[in-house]
């Protein structure tokens, strides 16, 4: 079962397994020249997200770089789905605005009336139709990189430069199987064994990190690249959720002080942290996953005052948006609410 | 219901109530003058203890630090107890090699065929009769300092000086409610509100120890205390166990110097630190709470290796054993397990 689909009432973990994910997701794609039946195109098409999710959090932060929030609207899940689906419970009377829908599943069951996969965030959702487009969450942000130029405001950093496109491809499979997968087969392991072994790969994995980011400021290249979101999602949940609850626990982030820094230095760069909602990140893992946590109690801690301290990355060098400009702050009405940042 | 007695299959965290700890004992007294009819005698009695719980923790420490071993033998529970008792499952077939039992709570039903409350450790049990004298942790270290003194090994330090005790008891108090028990409240809270109530409470007695301590290297005069142990023995499950399990997750000792370095200070000192196995109390608490740890799975950090770093408290004066000389070494029989420690 997919942690970012509404869940299911048996669980996350299986006793005796490893954790293992769906990985199986509608794969049309929105392109410029529209091949799969759906063009870009300004206004027609809805992002549905939740704060929450660290895989929906990558297309928040793309969007916010590339400045799509006028061609691509955004409709926001609350933190704790029911047993079938993310809900539209933030919103006034419990349904999307636009949608005009109280669960994300009714737009994946007007695309298919028999969808047998979880509903998962992020999806991107044809508002004419109501219907799912795609909930490949990999594939969407590149596609906002590289199919959606048209649409991108002026300055936009190039987050998929093709010149690195096989380096960046490379580090985030690395990423995604030992640290953003990994953090999750660490925390719905059903065997001490299978926890164990997912541990060390994450703590392996992470050291390497380390080492990479020691002496370079962004983990490809000169410039904030989509590898960069990929790893920043989960880094962000780190202390706050899969130290804890995921049983993450060789040390908090400060334990690595090159990630730690370059972790920070993201958080503070317009589009990164501005798009985090600790608040809604405890909330949902805490609360939804009652098999690990049965009394869905939600930690107060952990402090988060460090997110804003100094990082001294700029001594690295590099530019975080190469040629292009940093993306101006929020629209209020999509500001993460105060009292939930850090 | 006790977390260090034996637990009942019902579990730990009652819905929707604060956690409270069943504070009666079995409260006769082992005394030098004999009134409670079990005078102080070298090798009448046995100490058993379970090196996870902490309250038995002191216990070991005290004796350690008096230098009770020869008089006063040691028996040790496992750290998983079952649903009726701790048990003797480390010793060969089973059974305490003195007491020839396989269950602590032997040695209670011998006291009291009826005995209605939780099986805990730490108690001391009477051997030619095979019954529990008592189980009553906090005057059992008191009466270890104050009653046994004819059979303290030269140069046991004072740890309980007549003109600090109502500064001890004091302290004791406050860091009882607030810290050894109040890191239970957090973890047992039947509700949010009772937990968030317990983490406030046990981060603001926290930040008050931490000012106390950072201009005096003990909690009460110029010496270890009774008031050093009984702190010590929470501090160092703070990190492995308390911080995620509890959800005591503010921060890391590290995040509260003056304590980080009072608690690397004690562990450092003889008596304190050779107590800790830091396996057997990861095992205890992640196996048994079964109610909040579902998966019983139990995790591989936090790295340990901080505890032996230099704490610098010596600036602070102070000195430890006042008069007194540091114990030598454990007795190879009773020392931790290599790997178990820090």
């Amino acid at each position: 079962m997919n942690e970012h689909s509404g869940g299911d009432s048996d669980g996350y973990v299986t006793p005796g397994a490893e954790y293992s994910r769906d990985t199986h997701y509608i794969t049309t794609r929105i392109t410029a020249d529209g091949r799969d039946g759906y063009p870009v195109e300004a206004g027609r098409y809805r992002l549905i997200a939740a704060r929450a999710c660290p895989w929906a959090n990558r297309t928040l932060i793309v969007r916010r770089l590339l400045g799509l929030e006028d061609a691509l609207s955004l409709g926001l899940c609350g933190p704790t789905h029911d047993e079938r689906s993310w809900t539209f419970d933030l919103d006034p009377g419990g349904v999307d605005p636009v949608l005009q829908i109280p669960r994300l599943q009714d737009a994946y069951f007007a695309r298919d009336p028999e969808y047998p996969r979880g509903i998962t965030v992020p999806a991107v959702v044809d508002v004419p139709t109501g219907r799912v487009v795609t909930n490949d969450y990999a594939q969407m942000t590149l596609d906002f990189s590289t199919e959606w130029t048209a649409l991108h405001r002026d300055g936009a950093p190039d987050l998929y430069p093709e010149p690195l496109r096989d380096e960046i491809d490379e580090v985030a499979q690395l990423v995604y199987q030992d640290v953003n997968n990994g953090v999750y087969r660490c925390g719905f392991a059903g065997s001490q064994r299978a926890y164990d072994r997912a541990f060390d790969r994450l703590f392996a994995r992470l050291d390497w990190l380390e080492e990479r980011l020691s002496s370079r400021r962004y983990l490809v290249g000169e410039t904030i690249t989509e590898a960069d979101v990929r790893l920043f999602t989960t880094l962000a949940r780190f202390d706050a959720v899969y130290h804890g609850h995921f049983k993450c626990n060789r040390g908090l982030l400060s334990s690595m002080p090159a990630l730690w820094g370059y972790a920070r230095d993201l958080f503070q760069t317009p589009g990164f942290g501005d798009t985090i909602d600790f608040v809604q990140i405890k909330e949902h893992y805490y609360i939804v996953h009652a098999d690990i946590n049965p009394t869905q109690i939600v930690p107060k801690g952990p402090d988060l005052r460090g997110w804003l301290t100094p990082h001294g990355r700029e001594e690295l060098g590099g530019k975080p948006f190469g040629d292009g400009t940093p993306p101006p702050p929020p629209r209020a009405q999509e500001a993460v609410p105060a009292g939930h940042g850090a």
